[in-house]
């Protein structure tokens, strides 16, 4: 059963011991582990505790809908967890147990998913490190010879392995832990003659890393070939390694996800935190914040204004917690004491905001299953057209509607997607099951009718088959890279010294009582887990919180 | 002989009758013409005109420098004009004549320029439409066969035409006027079986459009054989046109430039300017400006910093022109009177920003023009390595001394340049001229040893033969990407109505006098000409100035 609604309060309140400024899993996890938590002896519990939250929703870049009719979630934003991420499991997994139901995101079989690069078709099991032997395959990319029939997976490994065993690290790179990569993203030098000899890693981009141990066709197959844009940018490539081999390029890693919506996870947080005192306010926005004179009860006063109304009012607080991504801390008066921090306004600019875009197609038949086209139950294929990956959703064993990421593109791609926005929306079809008027009254706005055609010619030019692919009956979109959200996750910059960043950026100014949470200044950027470990960083060393009963004592928070 | 300083004041005035902000050339353009320009009868010139300008320079985006020790000029900003370009050309060429010297900005003979793309050295004299005849010769890009073996520009000229033609327009599209272009950019329709059918091309993406008109793989190959990213990104497609058949595309067009230095248009602007009573104030930066109370004696108050002390003062003013990008624009308070307008919000964000950079080199003897290299001895080479773009810049004729742009490259690629910035800098090396105390000593500073170090890599693997190619001796940077700048240069987005757009933005508040000016807003981006059309509009909208005797009266402004 899902949580549709978290619970909101109307009446703001005149003041609050602690402000929470956006209702996304940061904000939440902030007020559920402030009222559930144990605390050191001498500490308690703040008295008053409220969310304020922008928009008409929680979840922040969280966001599940149910495609009209199907029984199938469909995720506009983060749609995952790895089980090796321990606060988000142990939430979904222990705490959470029985309200929401973990699953697995499986990823199909590599013989039933394309890649289509280059206008070249072929399935996920031709790679060389997949099948064994000598190439017989080779892609269209001019890659150096030794690369050549290898998987992306395949070379990322390698650059991160051979640029650790140049450094005097003997082991592969999925073997350290995530503490042991602390310690090695630190001091970790580039030993290879050329123009970047006995640089810091942590200094160099990662294209320009990447270039410099293959080529720029190799990079570009790496680019095209991972799916993701935003994991061959130019950032930094101390960060990159351990999440490129923790991941992306790791052949064992077993995705989960939560049946209700992976949102699911935001709403049982409110719900607790509401059940438990704490209060959400929806449809607020922080404009600015200042100190309030010295005496005053409260050490804060917040100009919060009613996003409906557009009528400003002044809220007094003591903590004020920005639990919000790059752009958000940026729309806020960046003239205020706070933002008017010199060494804040330089490590705000530390991550890149990484636009991403995704777009959800409904069908009445799974036609992917079907053996001619491809045979796919899950996973996904990807390819250089600009719709990048598209995944192969669930079906409702009921009445067999199914459910497509038609697409899920990120950084330069994104504007192609942008300027098909319009008021020109894709008319939905009644089916079997759906009748029209159900669908027109469905909770969800429909895409652009552009975007949606551009989308099915894509689709079909890389599944081939173009007759044996029907058209959808609904449809729904979500581009990240507007405001407030400024992306849809972040990636630190080359040169910054991460670990000293990100414990700065949890509590910007020692005398005041002002925090930054979220994953946009973590070390698990895009990953719920990152702004779980942040938040979790902060309730402990700043408020007295004892590390959580449910949650492994032995495990990392990171820097 | 090149003019180097301009006349700057340093003690800042109480008031002024018109101030403008920025000492860019539509700033600059401004002053001039208030002090030369004739009057309707009734007007006149005002009291008083002030420029203040915020860095140490002036000329905004046109920087011009003398590598030690070379007698031609480098550009790191702007670098030619077209003759088509009456005001710039007008200026230049009649107005200034004596004081600086109009030249050829050559491009080189084909047969001498280089193609490297995806690996594949050729000439540029390759092409089919240069040749002539059948496709002998293919590039390693899968493009639709009616385009094998095919120039860019040719691909570029061909789609522009396909569209007009299917809209209802016989000529060819060189064959417009700007005055023809702009009817046309209003109603033209896109007339192709697919998602787009019927829709207005201002209304579509430019990258929308080509990969509609070609494929993917045909949008690649123009995207890196064009040279510029910032050509076909996904900008307004209507707006793509006649830019992309009167410059780009065009194999006719005549590029010239000012022997002494580009940027010497702005000092020559300046000059007169002061000479004629304007003043210039340097460092100095607009933070924001109010109305002034009903009966005042000036109409605002601006608060202006000295960018050197911090010390922030009022200043009164009558008229206020913002000569600026759309960074600079955001980077002013957008809280006040002025830019709390729910339409000017909507129409800053009408133009993209462009990234953009460029890196020179000075090196001993042209190597360039070594037959065995190459041959060439003036033009660009293009590649799809993060540098892009090459030219072939002049040598002293006394020394050899060579200036070579070794990169200018925009949009993606500026992040592969941008993370090599840092402080260990270029050693400069003495050569049989030039001593290294000299070199140390210049007026300008080295750029980054990894980032020439990573672009003599390139330029080895652009031109082969890397052992005939020498070291650098010298070397300077721009990456134009940062505050106040925004970009290099800007493009409008779909859906736009420019022709709206560009006449409100040159005055967004109709009780105001506040005019904003440059070359973002205008229908030559990227050009010191666009500057000057928005400029030469708001003079005689707003001001009562004459056409300038000196321009043709026939010249178009554009909208």
């Amino acid at each position: 059963m899902r949580i549709k609604k978290a619970k909101s309060q109307q009446l703001l309140p005149f003041s609050t011991d602690v402000a929470i400024i956006g209702a996304g899993v940061s904000g939440l996890y902030a007020g559920y582990r402030f009222l559930t938590g144990d605390y050191q002896e001498g500490k308690q519990a703040p008295q008053s505790i409220s969310v304020f939250e922008m928009s008409n929703r929680i979840g922040g870049r969280l966001e599940s809908i149910e495609l009209d009719s199907m029984n199938v979630m469909g995720e506009l934003g983060g749609m995952r967890y790895m089980t090796s991420q321990e606060i988000v499991t142990a939430l979904i997994e222990d705490i959470f147990k029985g309200k929401i139901t973990p699953v697995e995101f499986p990823m199909g079989d590599p013989a039933n998913l394309l890649n289509y690069l280059r206008k070249q078709r072929f399935l996920n099991n031709s790679w060389r490190d997949s099948t064994g032997g000598s190439p017989t395959f080779e892609t269209r990319y001019f890659v150096k010879e030794q690369f050549i029939g290898y998987s992306s997976d395949y070379v990322f490994n390698w650059i991160v392995n051979n640029v650790l065993k140049a450094g005097g690290y003997d082991k592969s790179g999925s073997e350290y832990t995530a503490r042991e990569w602390d310690d090695i993203k630190k001091v970790l030098r580039y030993n290879f003659e050329g123009p970047y000899n006995g640089m810091l890693v942590k200094d160099m981009g990662f294209w320009n890393l990447i270039k410099d141990q293959t080529d720029e066709e190799t990079y570009q197959f790496l680019s095209d070939a991972g799916g993701y844009y935003s994991n061959t940018i130019n950032w930094n490539a101390a960060e990159a390694f351990p999440y490129m081999v923790g991941d992306f390029a790791q052949q064992g890693v077993q995705y989960k996800t939560i049946k209700e919506g992976y949102d699911q996870i935001a709403y049982c947080l409110a719900e607790e935190f509401t059940k438990l005192g704490g209060v959400i306010y929806q449809e607020t926005k922080l404009k600015s914040f200042e100190r309030t004179p010295a005496g005053s009860q409260y050490k804060y006063v917040m100009t919060i204004e009613n996003t409906r109304t557009k009528v400003s009012m002044s809220i007094y607080a003591n903590h004020i917690f920005l639990a919000m991504p790059r752009k958000s801390l940026e729309l806020i008066d960046q003239n205020n004491f706070f933002f008017n921090n010199p060494v804040l306004k330089k490590n705000i600019p530390s991550v890149i905001m990484e636009p991403s875009f995704k777009l959800l197609l409904g069908f009445e038949y799974p036609w992917w299953t079907n053996p001619q086209i491809l045979g796919a139950t899950s996973g996904h294929s990807v390819t250089d057209l600009p719709m990048r990956q598209c995944y192969y959703f669930g079906t409702d064993p009921e009445n067999k509607h199914s459910l497509f990421l038609s697409s899920y593109n990120d950084m330069r791609t994104v504007q192609f997607w942008k300027a098909l926005q319009s008021d020109k929306l894709f008319q939905p079809r009644a089916t079997k099951l759906v009748t029209l008027k159900s669908l027109q009254k469905a909770p969800y706005k429909q895409a652009p009718k552009e975007m949606v055609d551009e989308a099915m010619k894509q689709i079909r030019e890389l599944h081939g088959h173009p007759e044996l692919i029907p058209e959808p009956y609904t449809s729904a979109y979500k581009d990240w890279s507007g405001n407030p959200y400024g992306g849809g996750y972040h990636a630190w910059k080359a040169k910054y010294d991460v670990w000293n960043v990100m414990p700065f950026m949890r509590k910007p100014s020692q005398n005041d009582n002002i925090y930054i949470c979220g994953e946009a200044y973590s070390d698990q950027q895009g990953w719920v887990e990152g702004a779980f470990c942040v938040t979790e960083h902060i309730m402990q060393d700043y408020f007295g919180l004892l590390w959580p009963d449910w949650l492994n004592k032995e495990y990392y928070l990171g820097w």
